[in-house]
């Protein structure tokens, strides 16, 4: 009897609790709201004052008949819950990265852990907050209980229900790629956008739903807020699209009719009321069944972000999604380290070259060819006397490694054939001498860069990972650049499914076995693990610059990236195309949107611990000035200072090389130019800095007049201005050698 | 022009040629007839002049799309064929199988390969048979071609019109399971009987149509043939079920309502006309799209198989499924031999003891568990005392190897939850000392028996595989039982999927290069390629005995099983049960179908190289005059003469163990016993052998009186006959000792 009256008063206590339950950032700025209402979790997010996402509610569909389409059965993790206890607590610790853009993160914030149980089915969940001066991450967390051990996900209902009809820079949500054109748009017209935006560029490959888009999602609102939605330590779970709720929509997920998903199970529609209309609402990536998750207690969902400034520098400095992943789990990290590279790829995405040995056989199986007997195509890049080309010029301009790609046989066929056993990733072609190559680029101070194409054949790629691992081992290799183009093996499965997630992290960690570096091509979007695991050294999960060689991309493309993609970690998106016009040296007839500066001024404004200089030799030895800037440019920093900064138009941002008093600036601007009056406040007091600028010569154009540019030196210090031009989709980058 | 007129003529040949195009058995009794109908491959098969498979259509359906469902685009390879030209020839070789049967098998045929184009698309197939005394084997041959090197088969649509309504012992059509009980009807009653059939003894996990049916089927005709269809040799494809066209069909694959198949696609119906009734079609298992397999020129479907004979022996004796099989493909195979074993299994299946260690938690991770400190449930089979037990009982019985079940971490939770990670297969349990018992079983000249349960998570089994076999190969193991209990993960693949058949032979060749023999349990059912790769020891793909322990099987279940399943390869099938009443020991109330003495007979009648005693020792200890025989009993041979069978009813057989001249004779009846007047015509003449004859006592029965037998002694030679009565669900057992 006593017992039940605590109980009873405990639930009345909780009640009142959950009608109020604010947790403040460290500064006061972000606050955070949690309630419940009438048995659903709900939470809302103001800045200053200002909304920023509405009480939205959070949740997730169960499926119980492991089909998705036959859902039901299973209770719901939506309502019914009550608050049981919540938990209040600070946190202020400041870490080193391995690499980064500082050379110390702080990690600040006031926590709200909230215990919610279902009495119906004696359940009981978390839901952990943490709120930080720049917006805020949550998650589900399900502790080990006996009414909760195994469950599948039908889908996550987590709502961010925005203030306002925002400017968003969104990619059509897709299972499969994120290579699209971004679209900037306002969330009442994505869904009249949409058609267009899975068309534009031919990349998209299952998209599914007319509102659906994908993370990073930046957005800003009619009252100048930066809001960013996105999500942190995605481990063991689908990656999470979002579903926008408009005026026309009739239910959630509704179907993008046919296309090239047409191998995705359509999802159920959910059966709760729709919430207000520029709500988004979360959407699993599925598994060939269309289900989003088998989950085993203890078990949580990754963080779900919302970062929110009033200045957009803010978006590009914060360290939210790094701070919300686990510490580095790597005892010794002394074999991870920064990489500069050049590489035999750019010549096979121009055209000019092939992957391929041979054009021979319609098809090919690795165990049925004789490769000594083979009749070579002419154009195999991959060759001996190549490389040795590339080693010679990487030793002689102080870059660390050389990536090859093509260098093992299997090129054939390789892509879109659902072809299982495409590689065996141990077997050079013939014309690459595997020994030799890799001595002499190490008698010159030059690794050579594994690359491991998996033609998305993940089940023939685990079969073979531990002998490729150890045969870059055996000689000397410590990266490997990996591909996951084409349709996943096992068969409709999905790039971003739990499943994917899992291979992907699995790759990482048997690497970290081995003392291997890896930059994942294709692989899901990354939320920040590189932290937890920094042998993560680069993504790609992004338009790169390979597209400029496929049609191109936006000039404003490399404006928008560091505010999107770059959130959850650096991408290597192989700048560096100082001859931007292709046709000068090859069949190719595309050119590359931005000045010859404008890809100097890549190396500063995209961060990345791995940054390739992506022309070939040839053409660098054309512009051997402005090369000078590569050659000059660190890759890991003790600090970075965002100087201006907003999405699509502008950025500009100064680092400070590692373990130096040297500087580094770089501004990118979009297709309209910018103007940038640069302060040198960041220098060291009293200290002179020799100071050369990379600049865009007067009537520099991406398109027209591409190559003009001008190189300046002079002595500055601190307190100096500069003015610097920046032409139509170019930019400036600066060197500040310390005296 | 020329070159016109002649083509013209070849074609004008080819189709005279297709009229009629007739090749006999070495012996006549067997005769295939090839022809176009319409533009349509079509065969018949009769057997001395008696029609066996009425002209049936042979062909596939193609996706283009990559999902089955919205197939179509991709032109089919069904009609609009010509014969460009055909080639007979003869084939007459005997080969030694590394263990079987018999010493020496001949394979002795004729064939027909007949090459077919499809002028309209410009592709050419060919289907080649071969022709034997017993049957006919057939399959589809893709060469590599221009317009043929990637294809999806949406369905192979291979025909078998039955010339009557024949009785079959049947299996409902499944995707993931064939451990049901048998059926026995009239073709035409399948679809009535097929509801019961999926729920009888509750195994049915993924029908998919009412007349969906398993091979190996075999039927028997109201004029005394025995007619059986199988397949031989499936590689790299996904394993073949049969769907009865009957006078109720209104298109093919139909799909089965709801029930646990849910997550299976629909398949679509096929876009052509119906064959006959009481014609068969091939209906291949999906994979987690739907669609039935990914193919890359040059390949080859498995041989589909028709054995026929009038004389029911035949179907035991031939070697038509082996024949169609490659050649072995291991070199060295000194390391592959027998195996007679006991282990701990039997007392976890009664329910007796447990595999799992402890009871503490409602689930495990087993990176998250401190084995030293967890609460043991006092249950747990595979410990150091009781595995010493199994040991010294199998070192002073003549037995090779003793399996030990649950000795790994991850029993706890392990079945039926998708959970992926659920063994790692080289942490043993804290009761069980690996190194100590390995080598306690080594000093007394036994080996210990490797399981591997990999709840059919395949992606953690192969990650985890070179580790698991390396820690064989440590300690001395030369042999795993496999396991593949529970949904396939990947989910939405199934047991008997492309993949999942690539995945067994896979397992199998990996294990070859560590000298490990494999003996796979709830895998595909075999096909032959024991041939080819000897090191699979057995299979179980059926219902074994444990099923006595789950409610039990029909008593004729052991007279179908060497009719059906042991076509393709040998059954670890777990005989040797003496102590029947399990109440006698423990709290299951389920008694085994058999007498004593059946269960002595099956090691005899149920022919395989991997022999397990299956009961506990200490019941052996009660009956071990009976089990004399079990210790005496060879498990390879010389020689096997089928003196008797009729499915369903009763096989006695006799076989002349491996390299001696002793005999060993097995019958085995259902549940209305047999009298067998067996005559010793197959002893050497002049030779005097010392008999003993275990039989079923007078009264036994294998529900009332399963325990009464007698042992007698006697001397005989060639031509003796000996009168042997068999009780109702028993046998006997004989050995002949040659002096």
């Amino acid at each position: 009897m006593k017992i039940r009256i605590i109980s009873t008063l405990l639930i009345a206590l909780s009640s009142a609790m959950a009608l109020a339950q604010t947790t403040k950032s460290p500064n006061g700025n972000v606050e955070l709201t949690f309630s419940v209402d009438d048995g659903k979790p709900t939470y809302q997010l103001t800045y200053k004052g200002k909304m920023v996402v509405k009480p939205s509610h959070l949740g997730l569909e169960l499926a119980k008949d492991k089909h998705a389409s036959k859902g039901g059965g299973e209770t719901d993790l939506v309502d019914g819950f009550v608050v049981e206890s919540t938990k209040s607590s600070s946190f202020d610790e400041t870490w080193k990265p391995v690499w980064g853009e500082t050379a110390t993160i702080r990690n600040q914030y006031n926590e709200l852990a909230v215990n919610l149980s279902q009495p119906s089915t004696s359940r009981h969940i978390v839901i952990r907050f943490r709120v930080y001066d720049d917006g805020i991450g949550f998650r589900y967390e399900f502790p080990q209980q006996k009414e909760l051990n195994y469950f599948l996900i039908k889908e996550e209902r987590t709502e961010f229900a925005m203030a306002g009809d925002h400017t968003a820079w969104w990619l059509p949500g897709d299972y499969d790629t994120q290579e699209q054109e971004t679209q900037e748009t306002k969330l009442s017209e994505i869904r009249s956008r949409m058609k267009e935006a899975v068309n534009w560029g031919n990349s998209s490959v299952a998209v599914f739903s007319e509102t659906g888009v994908q993370t990073s999602l930046q957005m800003k609102s009619d009252d100048g807020l930066y809001i960013n939605i996105h999500e942190a330590a995605c481990i063991d779970y689908a990656t999470m699209h979002l579903e926008l709720v408009d005026a026309q929509t009739k239910h959630l997920s509704e179907q993008l009719g046919g296309g090239s998903n047409a191998y995705t199970p359509n999802p159920t529609p959910s059966a709760y009321p729709l919430p207000a209309p520029l709500t988004f609402v979360s959407h699993l990536t599925p598994d060939a069944t269309g289900l989003k998750g088998a989950m085993q207690t203890p078990c949580q969902s990754p963080w779900r972000t919302v970062m929110v400034s009033d200045d957009a520098r803010d978006m590009l400095s914060s360290n939210l999604i790094l701070n919300l992943n686990e510490p580095c789990k790597i005892e010794d990290t002394s074999w991870i380290h920064p990489v500069k590279y050049c590489g035999v790829w750019w010549e096979m995405i121009v055209g000019k070259s092939s992957w391929n040995y041979t054009d021979q056989f319609p098809s090919i199986k690795l165990d049925q060819i004789d490769w000594s007997k083979v009749r070579p195509n002419g154009r195999h890049a991959a060759n001996n006397e190549k490389v040795k080309r590339y080693i010679d010029f990487a030793a002689n301009n102080g870059l660390d490694e050389v990536l090859v790609e093509g260098w093992n046989v299997g090129w054939e066929d390789w892509a879109n054939m659902w072809k299982r056993d495409v590689f065996d990733f141990v077997t050079p072609y013939p014309d690459f001498d595997i020994k030799m190559l890799n001595e002499y680029a190490h008698e010159r101070g030059v690794k050579l860069l594994m690359h491991h194409e998996t033609s998305s054949s993940t089940q023939n790629y685990e079969r073979h990972m531990e002998k490729a691992y150890n045969l870059m081992n055996h000689y000397g290799y410590d990266a490997v650049k990996s591909g996951y183009v084409g349709d996943i093996i096992p068969r409709g499965d999905h790039h971003y499914s739990q499943s994917m997630n899992n291979h992907y992290l699995y790759c990482i960690q048997e690497a970290a076995k081995h003392h291997i570096m890896v930059n994942a091509h294709e692989a899901v979007r990354p939320t920040g693990l590189c932290r937890t695991y920094p042998n993560l050294v680069g993504n790609e999960s992004a338009r790169g610059t390979e597209y400029e060689a496929f049609g191109g991309s936006n000039p404003d493309h490399t404006v928008i990236l560091p505010f999107t993609r770059l959130q959850g970690g650096p991408m290597d998106y192989t700048p560096g195309i100082l001859e931007t016009q292709l046709n000068t040296w090859s069949d190719n007839p595309n050119y590359v949107r931005t000045t010859l500066v404008g890809q100097l001024a890549l190396y500063v404004t995209m961060y990345s611990p791995l940054q390739m200089a992506a022309d070939l030799p040839e053409n660098y030895e054309r512009f051997m000035d402005a090369f000078q800037f590569i050659k000059d440019v660190a890759v890991d920093w003790d600090d970075s200072k965002y100087l201006e900064a907003e999405p699509a138009d502008y950025i500009t941002v100064a680092r400070k090389a590692k373990g130096t008093d040297n500087w580094f600036v770089g501004g990118k601007c979009d297709e309209n130019g910018h103007v940038c009056n640069l302060k040198l406040d960041f220098l060291d007091k009293g200290r002179k800095y020799e100071c050369t600028i990379y600049a865009d010569g007067k009537d520099a154009h991406f398109k027209d007049n591409p190559k003009i540019y001008t190189i300046t030196k002079k002595t500055v210090k601190k307190g100096d201005v500069l003015k610097l031009r920046e032409a139509p989709g170019g930019g400036f980058a600066i060197s500040l050698m310390a005296r």
